[in-house]
């Protein structure tokens, strides 16, 4: 229980989550709880000419409650947008916010309902705990299984100056509500629904090595490990809704945990190739998701036998070493299933930038860089990451992600 | 997933939950975190006379917040003792509560916290919803690993009228904080530790076994259920200060999880025998348990077999029949282990009643009664339990727990 510096831990979760087929049905009287009266309706153009956005306004209709659509929402999202969004809740005179669609609207949307409530401009809020009024109040609703968003205390954009993240966090900024409805989820394509998914995944597994776990955020993982195995395929390539909305509850539960426990390596490595190189976020943590997990193998033992377990590895006479390394086999497995790339590509990505990546990544998960410093290849990367590691290994692991695995 | 009537589920839990070793002393700066200038201690004579108000006064003062204390609440408190409590605090001018003890005075306390923000008295917010401000905040300090009341939107009380429970539930009642400190479980005699630990598997198992559960509340249950499995026994017999903090979290989660999953009829059928006869809520609960499971195991062996596994029991060779059985060796191994009652004990509880407690467990598991209403043997039970009931499987279930098991 106790791998970390401190011996106390937190756990909180502010989102009350609700979820099934036609929950977004819930939407306005969820709205009208706590007392809007009109609505920034916050979503991207994909999301809104499939025809999702209809659900919300009926909902919102149904409830007397007004609302203005802003669908300007880009992948991966910066200071620009939410600037924009922002305007445009102030001008309508929004009381709140309902944002439909993926990791971007919703963070966009998050940030948007941080600023109105506190003025200035979303930079501002950069670092932890800098707004000193609660966001207006948002209901999340996600078009993907993957980022976690719906119930993240953590709202992250793109710096355009820094190539890279920038990252604002709260206890304040976790949504009042989170819909979950994998009728949302009918139409996405499947190379959308993996990278998604693959984002969850990652969530779900780096949750559960780091240093600051508790036995709430491992029952949560763990749980989300096991859901996204068992349904991804089947959620990816067909219309099972039960295995959509598990894939869906499993990706909050997966972003509860680790909402909690932080994350490790394979996010503080992929911000910078996400800032780079316009890898999306959930391809690039695919990627490196198994080299990370084979570096992390020697820390615990115990850990990954827990997790080849949830990923329906059987003990079947096998040593506990045999079996936590089948973790890597039965996620390879998955991930070859999935269609998943199986290395970063040239010229897509760069192998002489690997030094300026280490260096980014040095920033950690929260990319919090500190640009003064210099670094060796001995230098330890600041990451709850559960194993320790230096400069030097993340290099190494960028080396790899390059080369692939068979 | 969907064993219930409704397709739309839930999931809420507005606390934050603090654990770890001397983490009592977080509480002045907690307190301070919501502006709060002093502190109405709620507790009991036998907590103060055992020292353990001492580390939350110390870190009171240490934050410069002024305090008054509170001692006078007993076991199984009702609304004469809120009434005090009001009193105080408000002729004390406190803005918020700190409370510590077990379940009766958490509850306690969240009912003074109810009334003196909303006014009036208790029995005027019996019910769901009916208080319209929330409670002054308040932070929830257990001394047993059992009620699960620092993390419950439920407030229990004592009815004196009824001889059964009153219930008062809201998301504004969820303390704003728990703090879980294995050190203040220190002094617990073994019996007490017993008789809460095992409420708190009450919660863990039936919570599991309800029609209202969810993916969720599935990863919370079951990881509480093995928590508590391995570690009560340690937990109660020894200082292993490790195994304590296990039982405190564990509560805590199956709290979480019933919170949001309901309870089953152990809860509903436990509430009469406590108001009529003064069995221990904890003893109550283990008593029916063994005997509620037996009646439960054909509406799900799949969800046996996971509470096997959860208690230790393997596959070995075993049909899915068979290990779903052996849930309820393990649990009867465990209560023998504990030195627990294996039956209701006459004239304790008196045989002739069992009528009359079979028409009061019809109000479930918030003792909601309709008092006008006629039941007849197939009159079904109103309750989340997994198993269909009816008022006859209740009133042979009371016969079993007076008779016994072996």
């Amino acid at each position: 229980m106790r791998t970390g510096g401190t011996d106390i831990f937190t756990f909180y979760m502010g989102t009350k989550v609700i979820h099934g087929l036609h929950s977004v049905q819930q939407t306005g009287i969820e709205f009208k709880g706590f007392k809007g009266t009109k609505a920034l309706i916050v979503t991207d153009k994909g999301v809104r000419n499939a025809g999702l956005v209809e659900a919300v306004t009926e909902s919102l209709k149904g409830n007397g409650i007004g609302y203005a659509v802003f669908d300007e929402v880009e992948e991966d999202p910066g200071a620009a947008t939410v600037a924009k969004g922002v305007a445009l809740a102030l001008s309508e005179s929004c009381d709140g916010i309902v944002v439909i669609g993926g990791g971007s609207p919703i963070c966009a949307a998050r940030a948007i309902a941080v600023v109105v409530a506190n003025g200035g401009k979303i930079r501002d809020y950069v670092g932890l705990n800098k707004a000193a009024k609660p966001p207006i109040p948002l209901i999340a609703i996600p078009t993907t299984a993957g980022s976690g968003a719906e119930v993240s205390q953590f709202i992250l954009l793109k710096d355009e100056e820094l190539h890279s993240k920038m990252v604002a966090g709260s206890p304040l900024y976790f949504p009042r509500v989170a819909i979950l409805d994998p009728l949302l989820l009918k139409g996405l394509p499947f190379h959308q629904f993996v990278a998604s998914g693959v984002d969850a995944l990652g969530h779900a597994i780096e949750s559960y090595l780091t240093t600051m776990t508790t036995p709430i955020t491992d029952a949560l993982s763990l749980q989300a490990v096991g859901m996204l195995y068992q349904n991804l395929r089947p959620a990816a390539t067909s219309d099972d809704m039960d295995a959509k909305e598990a894939c869906l509850i499993a990706s909050s539960m997966a972003n509860i945990a680790c909402g909690n426990s932080r994350l490790g390596l394979v996010h503080a490595m992929s911000n910078p190739v996400e800032g780079m190189f316009k890898v999306p976020h959930g391809i690039s943590v695919g990627i490196l998701l198994p080299h990370v997990m084979e570096f992390n193998l020697p820390a615990s033992h115990s850990r990954f036998v827990a997790l080849a377990r949830a990923m329906e590895e059987t003990d079947a006479g096998r040593s506990a070493e045999e079996l936590a390394f089948r973790t890597i086999v039965a996620l390879k497995r998955l991930l070859v299933n999935l269609e998943f790339p199986k290395k970063y590509s040239e010229p897509g990505l760069d192998r002489n930038a690997i030094p300026q990546m280490a260096v980014l990544a040095m920033g950690g998960q929260f990319s919090l860089h500190d640009s003064g410093k210099q670094y060796s290849a001995e230098t330890p990367v600041p990451s709850a990451n559960i194993r320790k590691a230096t400069m030097g290994n993340v290099m190494r692991l960028y080396e790899k992600a390059l080369e692939g695995w068979e």
